[in-house]
């Protein structure tokens, strides 16, 4: 009985590290499409949200069954709940790449109003706060899940630098405000990717250190 | 056991609730604070968040509990899991409230840039929605649940008339941009709001219908 439970529970993580792999990708891929101007990538992405829709029933049905068959002591509980609660982070991470991918959509219509320098930065930064919050729950470190937390200033400074540098284009030329509005929704959108990995990173901490930082992180 | 299983549920449920009301409050009155210009209820607002946080951890801690203690059959345990789910939608919605105070903050420093009418109708909305998703929770009613889910696209079609008006302001006169931006901003988190609240609408039906509606509901 012992070992199965170890067994399903390995494959659980499999499957949220696989979701994790999508999410990575669809937002890279969600970017690029803006940055490359390739539309046809959008596709892709749209795809790989189906999958992760479809993967978010399976890992909580598989969590819920675990639960209910091996009747598993806190700790273990307390790791399953916490494999639900990321599973509902990737899937939102999901639709916040379809929500880039929509605002590309308008966005490739028009001239590209500027480089584009931030939100590539701010979409990797963003893409490796997704791995390293799985990995930090797969390998039950607090530090790395500390490191995810600590990097979401990171991402809100560079979100509020676009804004600020948005807004004057905005203000010198009315012409440039729905545009400037799309750039702003992206990296808006990029910053709540950067939220749902911080929220990962403070489940694992919580689960790891069984005290709660979630809503004193910066005292930590 | 039984009985003691059953009278803990109450109590998860009473306590749910409570955090549900304390959400409604601050939805409320982070725009009350808004439109009759009182920066003080704002203060008020701040402090339902400590309390509604401190109640996630809560109630976070009493389902699990309540998992490890009477292993509850796949029924009661996909309740008890949707009742973790139900708090982080909850916790949320309290720190939308938090985002709009930040942002009301801001545009009291200035004269209001127009008669507020279709955001005090989006919060309202997104208030009642609030409300109905866990009544649809606790007395385990799908119907009211969809009801919920519906109405996200009048809250929606809101948003974007918001934008769409405020997008003439900024236009028209640059002056308005930062202020208009401000008032986008409340309107895409009341938004948020009422995303939360189709979240808890559509893990309700799934619970009591045993499908999942997530990843289709306009299908229905």
């Amino acid at each position: 009985m012992e070992r199965h439970f170890d067994e399903e529970l390995k494959e659980l993580k499999d499957r949220l590290l696989y979701m994790g792999g999508l999410a990575e990708t669809m937002i890279s891929d969600s970017i690029k499409a803006l940055v490359e101007k390739k539309e046809k990538i959008i596709d892709e992405v749209y795809k790989k949200e189906d999958e992760i829709n479809l993967l978010q029933v399976e890992i909580d049905d598989r969590a819920i069954k675990m639960m209910a068959l091996h009747q598993p002591a806190a700790d273990d509980l307390r790791f399953l709940v916490t494999a639900i609660k990321i599973n509902s982070e990737l899937e939102r991470m999901g639709d916040m790449a379809i929500n880039i991918c929509q605002a590309t959509r308008e966005l490739l219509k028009q001239p590209l109003l500027k480089p584009l320098i931030d939100i590539p930065r701010m979409a990797e930064i963003a893409r490796k706060m997704v791995k390293d919050s799985l990995d930090s729950f797969v390998q039950q470190d607090p530090n790395l899940a500390k490191s995810v937390c600590e990097r979401d200033d990171d991402v809100d400074d560079l979100k509020d630098q676009v804004f600020r540098e948005l807004l004057t284009y905005m203000i010198s030329d009315p012409n440039t405000i729905q545009r400037a509005t799309d750039l702003v929704l992206i990296s808006r959108h990029l910053e709540r990717i950067a939220d749902h990995s911080t929220n990962i990173g403070e489940e694992v901490i919580f689960m790891v250190k069984g005290k709660d930082i979630r809503h004193h992180i910066d005292e930590q």
